[in-house]
């Protein structure tokens, strides 16, 4: 933990030194009064009345075309919970840098400073300069009605939390599979958190709302709360719908227990819950060579060393100083990058596939601790960008390159 | 009109070439594990911590201090009219790159799909990321009424088109005062349009909501709109409330009729109105050595040369091609990166009459043809925003440097 507050104070030291992180740049000269007369009035009258005339120009003469927003409510930031539109500031300003830094991305965060009103209206509303928006940190579960209303508006709108979450963890799982000689279809899950994350998750890995597309799905998922495995006839679930419906779309043997009870037998354990919920007993309990995605961070579901000395064959987690590293910095990059470039009207649920495929075949030769590509090799967002391009041109939802 | 549609093109052609005039940039590196670790997560969780905590600390952790949002509906774009916030987007960019080249503001478009539905509540809603916000191109009246409503938000919120325009205006008069030895308090003064900049140039020059602070009126205002002078017992004027305001608060003698009526004996027009709306014949019945700021673009109320035909001693426009450019990027530039740097909580009227002072002051030696400062010339800025910096801390509205 001192290695915790070291990495605090510096980052704090580099907020306060840079004051922020991000910036605007003018991509073209103002040196003179004829380079005036082109950016400004009179030239730009021109622009605009073309663009007034057809709306669909802003993605010829304006930034839409390689800007998206970095959207927030504030309401769940990192593990800090619902701290509103200032504390969410950093995070979406480091969000944009990502963007800018793996994906040439001019992404601009948008911090909201009250989740009453209509949000979703709000958004639409300042939508016109966006080529694409990326929700950030909103709670479980307003973020999938926010995003599910904002599915027709023309431009790429996901949920990072959630898809870009799934995204990577699908492609680690199919490795994972390479690696174990286990076949994706027979997979038998365990999923620890049912918000955004374990949400998403779930849906990809049963290809839930993908038509069309030629989708593997695993053979069961069973997915646990606080409460412990959502099942069918589980009093409370009405009061939560997504909840109501994964129980009626997993858990094949409508099992019922704990966390421990769900693991028996299981393959795969997926954690994006909470620190120490698993043991090396439970994981013992599981299938031969299990695979354990421990994904909170910093403190993940079960430390590596204990994953391993219960029999786990591949462990994964958030944290860079253990192999395997699960990072969403090897999804959204490449998945906006892509819909940008084809100029996409929506995110499709093949397209997080195809995303999905692609950084999973990156790794040629992947191992038992080489499941995933390394979070800082920006060639990673090319590979992944260019297999959601075509998707987006395969499925007939890009502006560009159909 | 040849030259005119060589700029449009070529704006166009540069618009097409760079996808837009504006980029965002990282700060700081993000090139290895650490580098990820302070920008983002774990190291931003504390940053974010401590803003949630004290949101003023946004200022120093975060874009706010240096970033100010250009927001605009679309409904008054340049002289295009209502042509919606898809058609704003090239002048809101092009803004924003003004603000980067002038006063290394930061400063980003936003532009509203829809002009329904409460902006204001809109815009208090996105304002965390900001540290100020640039109305623009907003219609009259609307524009009134949703910049007063801002101003209580604690940042500075400026509609660009109403006191930019009043903020130059003013420093041109002052020099012109300097120039033809007329006496600031002693004019009589003819303002054609009653919108957005007629109404702020009208209160500037009678010190209307200006409080606490030395401010020299002018003797008198005429203000014309299509139907002539606004004058006491006109009877539309109700239907107008700022009109109806301003016939209360100017035209002493009540005078009723054309803008050629009023312009008898008056020492100063100021037009932001349409073009040829006047006649040198109308300036010879003006007051020895008139002054003539006729600000219609690209054309003017009336051409330089007929002006001077009519006895002109002074004429600005807003065109490049003659003397005396009359043009916003000489105030709004300094005014916002002065109260930026001041952390200023609003714009005072106190600090638009420091920053014409400042403007007019720059001039060390104004000439008939040599009124205002070249507008190319950035050390502009610097000059108006420590001005408008001083006066924020003095009238104290300011969060740093008290």
């Amino acid at each position: 933990m001192q290695d915790r507050e070291r990495i605090y104070s510096e980052s704090v030291a580099l907020h306060e030194a840079h004051r922020g992180k991000l910036a605007v740049r003018s991509k073209i000269p103002v040196h003179n009064r004829h380079d005036l007369s082109l950016c400004y009035t009179p030239g730009v009258a021109e622009v605009s009345r073309r663009v007034a005339a057809d709306p669909a120009l802003a993605y010829a003469y304006t930034l839409k075309r390689n800007t998206i927003a970095v959207i927030s409510d504030g309401s769940a930031v990192l593990g800090l919970g619902d701290i509103g539109g200032y504390g969410a500031i950093p995070v979406m300003e480091g969000k944009a840098v990502l963007f800018k830094e793996f994906a040439d991305i001019d992404a601009f965060p948008i911090c909201f400073a009250s989740k009453e009103g209509d949000l979703v209206e709000q958004i639409k509303n300042i939508a016109p300069v966006f080529g694409g928006i990326n929700l950030e940190d909103i709670a479980a579960p307003r973020c999938f009605a926010i995003e599910e209303a904002l599915q027709d508006i023309g431009i790429p709108v996901m949920h990072d939390d959630q898809h870009g979450t799934a995204v990577v963890v699908l492609a680690a799982l199919i490795n994972a599979c390479r690696v174990t000689g286990k076949a994706f279809e027979e997979l038998s899950i365990v999923i620890s958190g049912a918000g955004a994350a374990g949400n998403a998750i779930a849906r990809i890995l049963k290809c839930l709302g993908i038509h069309g597309t030629t989708c593997t799905t695993v053979r069961d998922i069973r997915i646990c709360d606080r409460k412990g495995i959502l099942f069918r006839g589980r009093d409370d679930l009405l009061a939560h719908p997504h909840k109501y419906i994964l129980a009626h779309e997993t858990n094949a043997q409508n099992r019922q227990g704990t966390i421990a009870d769900a693991l028996v037998d299981a393959d795969v354990f997926i954690g994006v819950s909470a620190p120490g919920l698993v043991t090396a007993g439970m994981v013992r309990t599981m299938a031969p060579d299990p695979v354990v995605l421990a994904l909170a961070n910093p403190v993940p579901e079960i430390m590596p060393e204990e994953a391993h000395a219960g029999g786990a064959a591949v462990v994964c987690t958030g944290r860079s100083d253990y192999p395997n590293q699960v990072n969403n910095v090897l999804g959204f990059p490449g998945i906006f990058r892509g819909a940008l470039d084809a100029g996409a009207q929506r995110i499709t649920e093949s397209m997080k596939l195809a995303a999905a495929h692609a950084l999973a075949g990156y790794v040629k030769k992947p191992t038992r601790t080489h499941i995933l590509p390394n979070v800082l090799d920006k060639d990673v967002t090319r590979t992944v960008a260019e297999a959601v391009r075509r998707e987006a041109v395969a499925c007939g939802c890009a502006r560009f390159g159909g």
